[in-house]
């Protein structure tokens, strides 16, 4: 036997399963304490999951441990938006060029076949019903209630993760730490889950490949396709107005409120005062904070470190590309000094962690009025152009985010850059043709060689 | 007797203490808790307050209740900075016009003051050693121990005013309650506290109207004068790295330390050594929340609500303008509805709140190390030479902010685009001459038309 460390992953969500399969490799012993039941054999109350989409950050983590193939078969490609305006007419706009998609995936079934894979392992150790009450530390010693039985036990692991997500227990023992920077922020508003349940004949009442929004202003819904051919809706909805979750009281009030803003999607959701007056109401907020590790024993990681709004679909995804980060500077940096290693590691990854957070919730602004903007679209078909005519030289933002393993710090940066060109283009632009014009073409090679100085940067690849 | 509200205020600190004459004024029974004793009879433990410099809207603050004379007296005017380079060379920078300066005043003389001022109010009693072990918010129910018998008491005053500092107990019940949005950064530069003392016969050592400055690039120290000759130095220093509080661990390190950076103030500190190493390191937090009321039965206000770092000078002013701005939306609101008074209050003050703390922070990075820069003492004489031409269209920043009460964020927003107009001169300058040139009148002339459109925004002045 080497010296090889025990390790404690808190949380057996996504990433702390998916970490357990990384760790385990490199010979860990790893147990994984989950405060809920396993999700496996028992139904966990619903609602308040938001589906996920998954994208090349995330396809990648699961590449690099073998198992992309597998989740492949759970999930659906989805190419781009659908939006649908009040009239139920509909427009697309393609997420990418041509064969890049994201996938819709449940996080239930996504998180059951990670345990899956993960749980023969014999390294691996899953510990469900068990809540962290204390978490001390500076000695690594975590007391867990098993919420079954109420019986206490008291862990003392070399090294402990924190995969517990946005109010994880761990990151609330290094809060306490002192000068410890901590952000949390609440947008004014909440999320209710819906669903458009298949057609009778088991299809998508929906066009299947594609995600669904309803943009309106200062609120939206979207919706996801599942494999059983449900929708899986999410209504993002102000707390507080005129038009909010305080204002919809009773079951006339949601008909006439879905009748006016959502009427095609009404007409597909039979169940929907059931399910509006008996989901809750989820809440969306950003939490920030610094350092994620405690003298080499203790490294948030996920949620746990920067939860952020689900509005860039990234959520998961940055938690997964966290996993490839550290196993990349495992294989550099070695375990030798694991104190080094998540210092290097919390040092490496929180900028991208701050821009993906603020990119989510600068999209949300984007998903709830401008998508409806006709505008917006025409801007973005510009984008498109300039993106094909110049490969090399300009990604779309959101491509630089979904398709692509860019650092999201770099993405914020660049995109601002391109926001400020693409200002400038779309004064001489009125409709596509204009693209040609030669004014257009000369100003554009001039924005982009000046853009070329932000190249080097490119260097920092993840 | 009518039925006036019983308000009880957390905190005996600059800001409760103003704040109760302010209600005791309307006709309010007013109650101060204070965990500390009272430190007009006991020797509060020193070496942790920084000198304040009490500008215009901490003067507009005591006019309002008639006590401006009264603080004057133990007050000492400030004209300008006054910078010390390696050499020990001086150099004076004026903070504003002729007249115009700021005011050093010991926080512990001033609050022993307005405690002076304001106990003799019938309807003003002060309880010291009383600590909020327990802040029950829905109901304002707080349990007090008293620190000296350890006895535990109830209060269930009608409204409560949580005027307890940075680690205010009421913002902790507030932040428990839902989605509270939260904030807490902390500079990685810690501060210490030193002393010059008087002269042999009771003199100042520096020059006694200046505040003292001792700009090092990544680190500086300051000096404030006191009435009795001596002042009050802060060293503002790294935590960690090669000059650092860390880096100095004995009597000889901080001697080559001092020697070598402040070598003039070396000569003037005997006691160095003792109050060096006696005196504890202070943290410098950032602190930002909201709401800042509950239900209207309590309000955060000053450093409770908005925390700063001290580089500005206006932490104490900003809360004694939290306390005018209440006085006056009193006036024009009434208090039949506090909820509404409060939530109007936050509204109306969190933008400001912000702003002064983002400034803070900025300004420290200009005194750490653009101060001993030439080009920007250059920048900083031509911008007093646009602001003599043209008073109305241009106050620099660091006059709106001390030497105005337009709004902090007013000041901010019309600060960020005075410094684009001021890049753009600058290209032009080479020396306080070039001032004259006819392309410098000329681009200023057209900078300035553009700036007028901010124009109308001061029409929410204070």
């Amino acid at each position: 036997m080497t010296g090889k460390k025990n390790i404690a992953i808190m949380g057996a969500g996504l990433v702390g399963s998916l970490l357990s399969l990384y760790l385990a490799k490199r010979g860990y012993k790893v147990d994984l304490y989950e405060r809920r039941p396993d999700m496996r054999t028992t139904v966990i109350d619903g609602g308040r999951s938001i589906n996920l989409a998954l994208s090349d950050r995330g396809w990648r983590a699961l590449r690099g441990i073998g198992i992309e193939e597998q989740v492949r078969e759970v999930a659906i490609p989805m190419h781009g938006r659908m939006m649908h305006d009040e009239q139920g007419n509909l427009s697309f706009l393609p997420y990418g060029k041509e064969g890049q998609s994201i996938y819709s995936v449940s996080r239930g079934g996504l998180n059951k076949a990670l345990m899956n894979i993960s749980e023969p392992n014999p390294d691996i150790d899953y510990h469900f019903n068990r809540q962290a009450i204390d978490v001390d530390i500076r000695e690594n010693k975590i007391q867990l209630r098993n919420t079954e039985t109420g019986e206490l036990e008291r862990i003392i692991p070399d090294l402990l993760f924190g995969a517990d997500g946005a109010f994880s227990a761990v990151r609330g023992a290094m809060q306490k730490t002192e000068r410890y920077n901590y952000q949390q922020d609440y947008l004014e508003y909440g999320y209710k889950e819906l669903t458009i349940p298949a057609t009778e004949d088991g299809g998508w009442a929906l066009e299947k490949n594609a995600l669904h929004i309803w943009p309106r202003g200062n609120y939206m819904m979207i919706a996801l396709p599942n494999l059983d051919g449900s929708f899986t809706c999410t209504l993002f909805f102000p707390y507080e107005g005129e038009r909010s979750f305080a204002a919809i009281k009773s079951e006339t009030d949601l008909h006439t409120f879905f009748q006016e803003a959502f009427p095609d999607a009404l007409a597909l959701m039979p169940d929907l005062a059931e399910e509006y007056f008996g989901n809750p109401v989820g809440a969306l907020v950003t939490v920030k904070c610094f350092p994620w590790s405690f003298e080499g024993k203790s490294l948030l990681i996920g949620d746990a470190s920067h939860a952020v709004v689900p509005f860039y679909g990234q959520g998961m995804n940055a938690g997964f590309e966290d996993i490839t980060v550290l196993d990349k500077m495992l294989d550099s940096m070695g375990d030798a000094n694991w104190e080094a290693l998540f210092k290097a590691f919390e040092r490496r990854r929180k900028p991208d962690a701050d821009a993906i957070a603020d990119l989510a919730v600068l999209n949300f602004f984007e998903m709830r009025d401008k998508v409806a903007d006709p505008r917006f679209l025409l801007r973005k078909k510009i984008e498109t152009k300039i993106s094909a005519q110049y490969p090399e030289k300009w990604i779309p933002l959101y491509s630089m985010v979904t398709f692509s393993d860019l650092p999201y710090s770099y993405a914020l940066d660049a995109g601002r850059q391109q926001d400020k060109i693409m200002k400038k283009v779309m004064k001489h632009i009125r409709s596509i043709e204009d693209y040609e014009k030669p004014e257009v073409q000369k100003l554009l090679q001039k924005q982009l060689v000046e853009k070329e100085k932000l190249k080097s940067y490119k260097a920092q690849e993840v």
